[in-house]
């Protein structure tokens, strides 16, 4: 169960409103980084997962995040709120409002919609989606992408801090990028804390596919490094050598029955198109005057 | 600030593990009717309502669907949670993935990309979007939005009930149900609260066009009821007087500049379908033999 | 069946093209409130209805808004003439583009992919969606739905006013927003004449939980109101009282198979994070020189 | 200006309710070939273009299939008006939809979130979106996509006319079918009266590339037809004369400042994956017992 | 089976960094007519078509489109590249960036979410989606598909060489422009190279309904031409004569079971708006002070 | 610079068409971990990549992921085979058609919109998007992004060797899901060669947060491990000690200028919801018979 209290996790001082730089917040408010990607990845991950202490921590995560997800956008609704006032109350303030708008300036695309509220969208407008959850349901893959997700909440927050210089604004963003440092620990620990977690699942490989690597982009440039030299690692350059590595004829085939075989070369039949002749196209027709204006004469031309 | 507990604000007691009824109650997880578009609804206006009375209430109910969206997250597990083992372990129970698949049934659908896990899509796999939320920032309009997605959430619920005899979920499920029913109740008294708050806003409409009804729909089967009569209606029936109601042309006009004008020429020459000629097209060559598999006579045809 | 009339429901006069201006217009033609999202609403809401009088009044309104999209779209092609001219026949206007280009304006986003067209996206470029209609086939929700969105609908009119001193588009504005207050009075008054329509549908909540207002927010600021106080309210401000309200353990359970039993723990056994351990990590590797540079020692390290 | 009449342009009798059939029907509503994205690609073109009579042509167009819009989704209303009936009131059919929803059944699936309504989705349950309308403000390109969607509409009817054998479908889906074809000729039509449509636009091509054909996929099966040899082809085989064909050196390359070639030089730096080294990595101490589970020894370790 | 070699099809050279021009190139790269939709239109097709010269055709033209994506992509990550280094690298060229925030800059819209990198989203920042492409599995219809995406893209390109006047650029997007035209001349041969493709497919139109033109958009400025006139076509004018032009009663039917017909009605007598009252309303009480500021009376009043 | 050979990398060989299984397969086809996502998310990272090395690498696995593509999608169009010659050829399979139908079958879902193509949807029919690619242009998160990305696809290509016994499938799944360890190993190998790649990033952390563990989920079941164990952590359970730990007040707060405040005010003050009244509400009027069906009776009631 949740709870709330009114207070938020981290103290919210903001010095001017500004518009501009809250269209940049919403990247960690509603955009694929932020705080509700945060949120949500780890709270579904928790409801399903077998391991109560993994699960323990899944839901602390997930609810320190969602107080993130509040902290940003505290910090979203006081950069707004001037704009807020001002388009609502649009009488006393037209002039400025017209200034503005004739700038070309992005901060209106926001309020019309929005009305200088926190919008579940990211810094170009595009709605939250859940495809950015990339939870599958097994812990040993659903720890990495947790651990790659911090990692990139981190560098957004970083940037964030770059394009400012409202302190308190870098204060609470310093806080909340310093959180995913720790949270990316947590992740790893409960990572290697599975015994065998490579590869992941029960499967293993098929042993002639997994230690090749095939150099498919050649060329001048082609370079070495630890991840296809060394030991480890057998390199296939030859493109003859690429083509159906399984030794057949690296062709697709299925066994069709006599009626689908039927239909199937009915269908191929009626769609063919013949290499022997070179018709007239419509590009052809279309290619300007002397070409296209004719008349429609359908019995005998062209012909 | 967040917190959380772990047990449920409701238990929740599933009598076997169903994967095709699991789909179904994920409408009420990640679709648009479902717990997570009520949190962040009611969580990003609190954010930035401006009366702490009604922001209070948000966070209030708000903090209640987290608790919500965790419960119905809880029974989307549990009735996977028998597919989640035999997909993974799949080796003793291979015979029946095979016949479950043969007949064609929904259920593995969902376990193949989410492996068992409560995903944040609809019963259809859409991944939610934050386009479900309609918050605009004006609370006379928020409010009614509120009002009128709880009751669709109180009726999904309904429709929910009416399709399992699981006693465990019937029981959770009403809970969720009248929960609903609550909130709207909530959301109603916070909106009458309003003293004025019809129309929402401030501009006042035209006072020509407030108490007209068109009757767009005509025909056979053209009704009254008190949305397009008594005093307050003035129905305007005639075709006629439903075109150019202000009175002008009715055509759409603007001042271009000397430059945009002749641009806008050019172009409209350059891009002009004549009228007067009846073309030889792409579809007349098309139309079988005899037409379209003629050869290509560049230089002369057609003439 | 839908028939047209060349000329528009009201006169369009735009006093000169404003790409800037056109990008804010566009929320209202292809964004969530705007004219193809109500059209579509009560259009696809009257086929369905069983109601007749209420399904004409849908058609009716749904043509109106059709109606009114046209408006707004013509408005839009209007203030986008002259960049459409311009951008195809750019021969005579290049240094004017580069300089509208360099200024960082947004002006040109739209007409690149759009070429000054009336496309169905919001002011921010977000392609127009069906998961911004909200109907759910039940007639005491969809009207409030309605409600709901036509009173959204006159504040984002509202605002787009605001935002311009040009007295055509003010004009046309005018009348539309005007049309949204006659609209929610049209279907304010068709819910109410629906003699039972709270709750909706046909299945009571449940008497414990009809009354209940759960204090999930808690802290300075908890405040009173219509919404939560008064001989209709029992408030639970007790966190523990918040718990497992069903008087269960709060635990969620499902009954498994014998064989999904054996499924799960294998499954759990093979993925528990062992909390016994303090593994190293890749996030220890990685934290800078001494650690991720060694070389690898395979067999023997670490350890 | 929109109207309305209250009959449909075509008559629609189903025999019985079929949600699996109305699941399919949903294609030609709410998909992407199907008649709102028909109706509102010709009535976006209409509204910007500014050829008179093509306009006309246009808005002929899209009211026509406005009103398929309504036949389609007529049939769709109808084969749904059992399971809409049983499912909000399910007292006296429980069993049925028990036994219904056992079976693994499709129907559920739109019943739940819709009610029997007719939902502007797919077959799949995907919602419309205007990223279904291709139109980019060119006369020339958007009746050729008019002219591709037209017979991607027929095909789709065609698909539906073969997978039902209830006669008042049949009927009402061919007529429908039948009218893409009046369609596509009619913007066949349109097509070649611009006189000079093809290539689109005023920028001639580049000499040298316009008449190359690169053979970019080779081994066994290379064929030939009209789209690659006669005169007017020249094909490229040779791979080196696919590299660089301006005859540059085929890198990529942008003039920095001074100032930005240092920050990007230190980016470079910080960030640089060195090639001689061959680290330890996670998917080592992930490989299973004696990597992982070792103690965590910071300071001095792996050394 | 794709190769890569590292040299670019054709050779980019930037003049400078430019992130306003950047966004605007993306739309070439993730956008509905950019080079990944090209790609993946035709490789998608190749992999399914029966005809093995076409699917030759089919797999040359993606591998170029993949290889234009590349351009495309380069001149996107050149023109970032010193956005790139100075976000990444911010504290020695703070000012500067806090300046261009200021300013209301679209550029650093970008580079917050992606860092400079080439990110597969059109130029308003929508990513792409694979609703853009419309296949559909008929060669006759996919052809002609292709046809209008490549006039559609030629176009496009045409806008962007329009908005730049930086030479390298300009060069290498003639190219990728002119390549589009060849690609639309191989499709228009491969489509007419179908003997009979016009209607597509296999069932033909009713003949009632071929040769019929709705004049659906009546009033001043109804035009002629060849899309209407001439000895193919029949106008229907009346209005009368459009409405249920199968002869029969224009209504929607479908038969019900008994059962299905008691819960319908049983649903229908549920949800009725009854006519005949004048209900007082919600917008009633909102209505301003007299009207809901009542006190709540529950038992006796209204009425 | 792609190229293309006509053989595939591994060769298909599929035993019957089987619609429902390939509705499987086209997860990793369209799906979010499928093979398009890893060939868009390795080769957009490379284009833009300052290490040429790593470059390198990212586009040979780019190009072998395409590679990939391919299989899978020649696996979906033999499974798909026989639907599509019947569906296409309806007249002599009309009965088996029919009676696939019937059984509600998901198998012709797919057909009607892709006539058996290989559609870039997942198995639930959702359109990839671009979403699905994390990448945000910094290499230490890029490279952790990939190699959970590699984790996952590993376990959805083992989920999907557990669904079918069909012995080529399995064998070229295994293939595939063997190249994704592969590819995992030279991302981590690339990962830990950056010296110092945690934190990512040039921030550093606040040192009062880096190494703070909040217990924000209590209650029964509090759990230990690795991550919020041992000297490295210290966890805060105190929930006071959870709130403002800045030690600010907790509160969000911004400067207005004097016109915003009046201007904020004004507004606050409009929209306010009276905490004093009781209001009859909507919902009171419309709890059925008694409340709703009064007449309307504006002047005097309700009082």
């Amino acid at each position: 169960m949740f709870m709330h209290n009114k207070k938020l996790m981290y103290t919210v001082r903001v010095s001017e409103p500004n518009p501009a730089l809250e269209t940049l917040m919403l990247e960690q408010f509603g955009g694929p980084q932020g705080e509700l990607a945060a949120a949500m990845r780890y709270f579904t991950q928790g409801l399903a997962d077998e391991d109560l202490g993994r699960r323990d921590m899944l839901m602390d995560i997930a609810t320190e995040e969602l107080s993130h997800l509040e902290i940003i956008g505290s910090i979203v609704a006081m950069l707004n709120r001037g704009a807020k006032g001002r388009l609502a109350e649009a009488a006393e303030e037209e002039a400025d409002l017209y200034a503005s708008l004739s700038s070309g300036g992005e901060s209106h695309t926001m309020s019309i919609p929005y009305g200088g509220g926190a919008a579940l969208i990211n810094s170009a407008g595009v709605p939250w989606t859940a495809a950015y959850v990339d939870s599958i349901g097994d812990p040993a893959c659903d720890l990495r992408s947790n651990i790659a997700a911090e990692s990139r909440a981190k560098i957004v927050y970083e940037r964030l801090i770059n394009v400012t210089d409202d302190p308190g604004i870098k204060d609470a963003l310093t806080f909340l990028m310093t959180r995913e440092i720790a949270h990316q620990k947590s992740f790893e620990k409960a990572l290697y804390a599975i015994p065998a977690n490579f590869p992941p699942g029960k499967l293993p490989g098929h042993p002639d596919f997994t230690d090749k690597y095939y150099n498919m982009s050649q060329g001048e440039g082609d370079a070495a490094g630890p991840w296809n030299s060394g030991d480890q690692w057998e390199v296939v350059d030859d493109r003859e050598a690429q083509i159906a590595v399984d030794g057949g004829d690296g062709d697709a085939d299925v066994v069709l029955s006599k009626g689908e075989e039927r239909a199937v070369e009915a269908f191929a039949d009626r769609t063919r198109s013949d290499p022997q002749t070179d018709p007239l196209t419509g590009a052809d027709l279309g290619a300007g005057p002397g070409a296209g204006r004719t008349s429609r004469i359908p019995s005998t031309a062209p012909g």
